[in-house]
């Protein structure tokens, strides 16, 4: 071993004792006759002293940063201690050293902040991984894998690997493929996820899985995707959903005290799919600050349960909520006093192209405090559609909203799907604009009764227009009461504008998302485990007879020889990482991740291969 | 949750409760108007009762093997306790049931001992996974798993994933690769290890890593190799090759305490390469019994420090012997009483292809009761060669081969690399035709000192014939002595015939191999940290400086910004748990293996792909 201790660990209870360490020169600095060194490693920084002696060494072999060192010491009392870090009582006096391996001056400092851009640092990644913002990034990822593990083992879970290299049945994600040299023609897929293999798992009677697994889509990479990514992969037989809810969240909240130290002991809030969308406008919503949507108009069909209020808009004839399906507004806390440029910058806004929409009306709820009086509500009310609405009108309008005296109501107006989500990035746009989402800040929420399906009006993914898809997956089960429902009816819709009133539309999924913080950290659901529902689920996919036996023909098949009820859930590793550690960027925590390209910058890959390769894999290019 | 205990978990101190179990019908026995059921989960079998009434319901409804049942139930006394399975004192009296699913009749008998063929097994994985047999190997490896994490993180490692999608870099092994869609004509490879991640880890002081890791080689596979496999990936940085050996003995050793129970305190033998091969004629010697090597004759250039002991065998115009470039023997215990056809059998074992001999010599060492005098050592000898040696002569042959009374001594005889390959696989087969190797009996062993070095006479992988190719892998370091040899000295060789005798054959690696039982279930090395020694031997092996860039570019980068002293290990995991339970198989302990030809036959994969993904990809197929 080329030390005694670490740099991080010695105290003052350890002066006098003659050391070894070995580490990083992090800092060099002259005085005079005398040198101060900063050694780090992954443990810490430790000061040593060279005296006068070993410094006319250093004269002529000056010490670098990023060299190498092993030295030998004692361990000393400082006289400037540095409460700063763990080791700042003591510092080596030099006995002895060697320069281990020497460094190029770094290209770019290895600090917390950095001066090194993006691009470089990703082809530097080795030296990025240094710097301590990152490593406690990568030690926080550990910390999870660990107690993930530690409560999954706790619980009975078993640890089984699946296989990497396995049959490409493309649904939904298009899969890495593999050409097979031994099998010439043919070709391996890489996992998107062990869902088959879990579940083949479950008919063999291994009740409690999991995996912390690498799984893999080669999507088009929109910003924070990666084409390999991580999952805490699980499943457990004999179960229904109450059970999965329990137990997973049992192991967020373990997760939680072990690596963040905190006592989640609330219970973890619940809400229909329906509900969120209503709500929040998503299905992820965060729910650490209220700005909950008041729906003043809305489609009929997309939300039955629900009753119109449109009376508060109608009959003032303002087109623009008149022509409108949908009529949203949000209450923005203590935001009345907005100048005229600042409602503006939101209304430029909402009328981005990633946001979509035509305009904005607001009605700022100004506190009348000069004219108060007695019988008055406190608020006079002041809005871009003032000559549509009367007082009267916007006060009702601000009542809806549940707005106070000094809120910003902002609304949009427009097609249901748009103008919904658009209402929800606006929510959420506020809530950053108003430091309502602190990093550490943690809320759960289990969204509950997703839509069994989602209607492709557009080809997706090659299966073609006008066709049922899996929200989550084609192995999802049906609520119970919902099965008959899609036992008894054809997937086939007739009237593609009206497939919301198909009967397959109010299927609803025994399928479930965790979410943290506006993030979906987990998804799972309870699973079909009868063949005969399975291949109705997949005939209402648009798949044949054929087409099932060659692509599933293995979990058909072991659907007949005693399939237990089961259900799971997968949670996104890399997301719940970035979370906890308070970002929302997953690269961080990734120790080596590829950039927006599914490119390694560092290794230069993906790269050509030899002509050998082609040859003995009998594939070749076919550049368009 | 379908049930409130598992199948394994009553007791007699339970009697009286009503409990709900959810499982499989593992054997159904009517007895009159009574039926019992052995229910089966992960956890055990119960045994339950179904009384009059609802024998009657069973009558029309018949329960089959392996039908999903939920029943609840009194749990009762048994009458007839059954000591063999750890629920033998009580069993259930049904008052509900539910049949969850059916199960055909299953192709093959879920027992331990089935009916059903390797094949059928395998094309029906979920339900061979539900044996005992198979079911115990899956929990065994994931004890091991779950010891060597727990052994490892108590000693400071961190678990940091490594890519998945690298840069393709032939060296020794196939690559597979992976097309890139969004880098068109260019691919991603599957690592073989992550082994240049390892060392970038020690570079970017992340000092203790590990990985229970999946990796890819696309080799022709021999028997017992799958193309992806699962490794223990291990890495130090400021260590030397002691300290290796002491962490990961410490490791192995806490993994058998962990899953088998076995206390290993003796100390871990240590033994060379060249000890090996002198001794047991591998370098995976099982150590579990003697019957060493005994070298009659021997290439003087293989075993420069040994001396020749041929004078034993010399001057008796035997021209086998004499003829021969070595001449090698075992004394096997306890068989000096074969049978001509015995010891005929022997000689067309070792004449077999895969062995390669043109014959067997045997002396007998016959213990000479009858004429048993004193002064007379006790033993007649009695070999297929009396009429070239004397008595004299045999017994000096027996002496030196350390025989005794009741042995039968071996002897082969040819040129040096087949002789000695051919007398270690006669002294494995012996010791399992006399059952010295037995599963349950452990011995571990440390082989060191292996040569930096092997020559290439013909080409290996496409690199040219005539080449040193690097025994472990380009990353191994020299042994400090030798360092300077390589550095010294150009790899060029001019005689082929002759290439022991240049200085690189000489040059010892700074790499270790662990030994179990004749398995090697771990190898690493120090590696090399210097930049100009990494680009000696890359030279060493043929690499040119572009060639250097192109595929280690950002490793030689690393090396130059303060990369640290290191060096790893990384254990076979199938393997090890293999040999941990008792098998050499290790498909047996992989919950979804492939077969010989690289494909699951559950699955029927690899598969052909669609011409969509064709096209994305731009590749097409090349078929000869």
């Amino acid at each position: 071993m080329y030390r005694s201790h670490t740099c991080g660990e010695l105290r003052s209870n350890q002066v006098g004792q003659t050391v070894t360490l070995a580490g990083w020169v992090q800092t060099v600095r002259k005085f005079g006759s005398i040198t101060f060194v900063d050694l780090r490693d992954r443990y810490g920084i430790t000061q040593l002293l060279f005296g006068e002696e070993l410094n006319k060494v250093l004269d002529e072999n000056p010490l670098g940063r990023e060299f190498v060192l092993q030295v030998t010491g004692a361990v000393s009392e400082r006289s400037n201690k540095n409460a700063n870090i763990a080791t700042g009582d003591i510092e080596i006096i030099v006995q002895s050293f060697n320069v281990l391996n020497k460094s190029a001056v770094p290209p770019f400092t290895i600090q917390d902040d950095t001066d090194g851009g993006d691009d470089l640092r990703m082809k530097y990644r080795f030296l990025d991984l240094r710097r301590n913002a990152v490593k406690r990034n990568i030690e926080l990822r550990y910390a999870v894998n660990r107690a993930a593990r530690n409560y999954l083992h706790g619980n009975g879970f078993m640890d089984i690997e699946t296989p990497f290299l396995i049959k490409s049945t493309p649904e939904g994600a298009r899969d890495f493929v593999v050409p097979s040299r031994m099998n010439p023609g043919q070709f391996y897929a890489l996992p998107q996820s062990p869902q088959t293999f879990k579940q083949l798992l479950m008919v063999s009677g291994y009740d409690r899985y999991y995996q912390v697994v690498k799984c893999f889509r080669d999507e088009d990479l929109r910003a924070d995707r990666q084409p390999e990514f991580t999952q805490i992969d699980c499943e457990m037989a004999f179960v229904e959903q109450e059970d999965i809810l329990n137990m997973f969240e049992g192991m967020i909240k373990s997760i939680f005290k072990e690596v963040k130290n905190i006592d989640y002991t609330e219970a973890v809030e619940r809400m229909t799919w329906e509900e969120a969308m209503w709500q929040y406008g998503n299905d992820k919503p965060d729910i650490r600050f209220e700005m909950k949507i008041c729906n003043l108009k809305f489609p009929a069909h997309t939300f039955p349960a629900k009753q119109s209020q449109s009376v508060l808009i109608d009959g003032a004839d303002f087109k623009v909520f008149d022509e409108a399906e949908t009529v949203v507004a949000i209450a923005v806390p203590g935001c009345s006093e907005y100048t005229r440029k600042q409602t503006d910058e939101l209304t430029e806004w909402v009328k981005r192209p990633q946001v979509g929409m035509k305009g904005m009306v607001f009605i700022k709820c100004l506190p009348a405090e000069a004219s108060a009086q007695e019988g008055n509500t406190g608020i006079t009310f002041k809005s871009s559609v003032d000559k549509f609405y009367s007082e009267e009108k916007l006060k009702a309008i601000a009542e809806a909203t549940n707005a106070k005296a000094g809120d910003l109501i902002l609304i949009l107006a427009g097609a249901e799907e748009r103008t919904r989500k658009a209402i929800s990035d606006l929510r959420m746009y506020m809530a950053d604009k108003l430091s309502l989402r602190k990093a550490e800040d943690f809320k759960l929420l289990w969204v509950l009764d997703f839509p069994l399906f989602e209607f492709a009006l557009e080809d997706q993914d090659g299966g073609g227009a006008g066709r049922w898809v899996a929200r989550h997956h084609p192995f999802t089960s049906p609520k119970p009461p919902h099965i008959e429902t899609m036992i008894n009816n054809s997937p086939k819709v007739d009237d593609l504008d009206k497939y919301l009133e198909h009967p397959y539309a109010g299927i609803k999924a025994n399928a479930y998302d965790m979410v943290l913080n506006g993030n979906e950290i987990g998804g799972g659901s309870i699973r079909i485990y009868q063949r005969e529902l399975q291949e109705k689920m997949f005939a209402a996919l648009g798949m044949n007879a054929e087409e099932q036996l060659h692509k599933f023909g293995f979990l058909l098949g072991a659907f007949e020889y005693g399939a237990p009820p089961h259900g799971g859930i997968a949670f996104g590793f890399d997301r719940l990482c970035a979370i906890l550690g308070g970002s929302e960027s997953i690269r961080d925590f990734i120790a080596f991740p590829k950039n927006n390209s599914g490119r390694d910058v560092m290794l230069d890959a993906p790269s050509a291969i030899d002509t050998k390769q082609f040859d003995e894999l009998q594939i070749k290019l076919n550049l368009k």
